[in-house]
């Protein structure tokens, strides 16, 4: 198979990571005979030091008409604690994510065998948890109109949402019910919020071509607290923008590291793949920041395109790298190896 | 002390934690020689039952005019579910809330020794924890205009900030941060969000009056993270309306039970005093709910009107009930102590 893939390192340490993302996929190309054309381009911080623009044209174009886009991780400290700026490099994500039509963002949350342990969550809580998060990525709050007076003394955000923009998400989320355990959990805030309303009108009138899926809504402060006393409730959850954004980081803990997590991101035509850390700046150019969510952000992309087979190698792979303790200090405190390393170990294990 | 106490049982197990609470109450008024006259006035869905509005006007009237408000819980599932519903038992809270100005809600997060074992978090995570949830209370998207088109297709929540309803509530968070470890952690969305910037910007002018007070801040999303990962970071926690929502229910774990935790909220001239859990319809009428929140709820109320000793006396009650087991199903599977039994001992032990 030929793929040609946007790569967007970003800020801190997405290129470092993205790098070991990328030695694996061309470890895969090697040995399966597969041909993988990179094709680098700025993105978020770096994008606007570069260009003063967090996501320049030719990015954009780029990822328009690539196959699929690897993203490393966006955002820079001095940008957060200036609430005056006026470009900030999240608003280079948002806009790829806006223009590539990138609705639906998909989080798989499994803790892994040898890692149970690192969890700050008992044994009991996490062993067998097993659901995947179906986050709203394109509506919200994110992108409604924002405004600031004159003075600087008054904001508003307008959340927004669609029957359709939801129709859409809800079928994804229900197909892959079907493929699983057949339960889907909505979450919002009906109580108080009226897209919330509109999301359980709709995602109700979804459900019924639907039958086999079983249905429950929770509100978003009793989910963030079933996410924690009893995770292996959960099949597949559906849920906002703003919700998703919370529950899927706070569904991270359950697998001991936030390090370990990638996400896709799809739309009707393109795919995005990237690991749901942050940029994480304090460690940038330390070669001690996990790169095992950019290299499953690439297993995932080759799933994405029917690759399973090399895709379960790298799943093999970073299942090895846990289970011989090749990890980094996230996970093993006082361990030697660094990005490098870890990423050095799955390549050669393919 | 003479005081007049506004008593709002509401729905669900509302009224029977809210029996105990009384209970307690009284037996402090015994011993300590004070008058508590608790009149009692409709709010929620039996408010909506019996007049057809959640918060009927001569129980706002009342509210206004006593020294505090006690209130069990609000919610009926029958509201849930029925996106249609025009009149829905939350509104009596919120209209509530926004009449009497209580615009800050304190949530105390503390774990019980004796309790340690049934959080699902590790001890050493939870252990030596101790922060405080400010969280703003009459802003927000809770109160924004919400729209719905006529076709009911298209829907959208305002969520809108000011100045003023930022500092207000600052102060008193910063106040409370001297008083206790001296760190004020402010979350929220300012990588995303209009508001959050306007927060972060008015958080921070704050601040300069209050310059032995280490101020940090955390998107919401690392947040949810930080708050399983390692709760002893946190002091004070500051922020927004629908953040403190998830959050505060999400720090409830860290106790074991969200039937443990109580909140206060605070206007200029009113307070009122609430356990932080829900109606619970599944156990109404069960003698199964913990009236240990809402019996910690008449204790804040005490603290609240400088009863300092009184309230030591029903959290040494607690501690005791929570030492020898005397505890509901939710803290002890195999209890066969109940609700009432609970309340008991606690009035007892006063
Ligand atoms: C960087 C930020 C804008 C982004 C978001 O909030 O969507 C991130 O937290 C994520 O979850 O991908
Ligand atoms: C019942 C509901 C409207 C309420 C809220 O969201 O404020 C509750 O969850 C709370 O936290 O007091």
């Amino acid at each position: 198979m030929n793929l040609k893939i946007a790569v967007l390192p970003g800020d801190g340490i997405g290129p470092e990571v993205i790098l070991q993302a990328k030695k694996a996929l061309y470890a895969i190309g090697e040995v399966y005979n597969h041909e993988f054309v990179f094709e680098e381009a700025l993105m978020g911080a770096v994008a606007i030091d570069k260009t003063g623009n967090p996501l320049p044209e030719q990015t954009l174009n780029l990822c328009l008409n690539t196959d699929a886009v690897l993203l490393g991780a966006i955002g820079d400290p001095k940008y957060d604690n200036n609430p005056n700026a006026k470009v900030r490099p999240e608003q280079g994500l948002l806009k790829l994510r806006k223009e590539l039509g990138l609705f639906a963002n998909i989080r798989p949350i499994k803790p892994y065998k040898a890692l149970i342990e690192s969890s700050p969550l008992k044994r009991e809580i996490i062993e067998g948890a097993d659901f995947t998060i179906f986050r709203e990525l394109t509506g919200g709050a994110y992108f409604g109109t924002k405004t600031l007076n004159e003075e600087g003394t008054h904001a508003s955000d307008l959340c927004e949402y669609s029957e359709e923009e939801i129709t859409r998400i809800a079928h994804l989320a229900f197909k892959s019910a079907q493929k699983r355990r057949k339960k889907l959990t909505m979450v919002d805030k009906a109580n108080v919020l009226e897209t919330s309303r509109l999301w359980r009108k709709v995602v109700q009138k979804v459900s019924e071509e639907y039958s086999d899926v079983a249905l429950d809504f929770l509100f978003v402060d009793n989910a963030a607290m079933q996410l924690i006393l009893n995770p292996k409730q959960f099949d597949v959850i559906l849920t906002e923008n703003l919700f998703g954004d919370i529950l899927s980081d706070e569904a991270s803990v359950i697998t001991g590291s936030i390090g370990l997590l990638p996400s896709v991101s799809l739309g009707e035509k393109n795919a995005l793949f990237e690991p749901i850390h942050g940029s994480y700046p304090q460690a940038k150019g330390k070669n001690i920041a996990n790169p095992i969510a950019s290299i499953l952000a690439a297993a995932l992309l080759l799933e994405h395109f029917g690759l399973t087979k090399e895709a379960h190698v790298i799943y093999k792979a970073v299942e090895k790298a846990i289970e011989y303790k090749v990890v980094t200090v996230d996970l093993k405190p006082d361990s030697k190896f660094g990005t490098n390393e870890v990423g050095e170990f799955v390549s050669n294990f393919i």
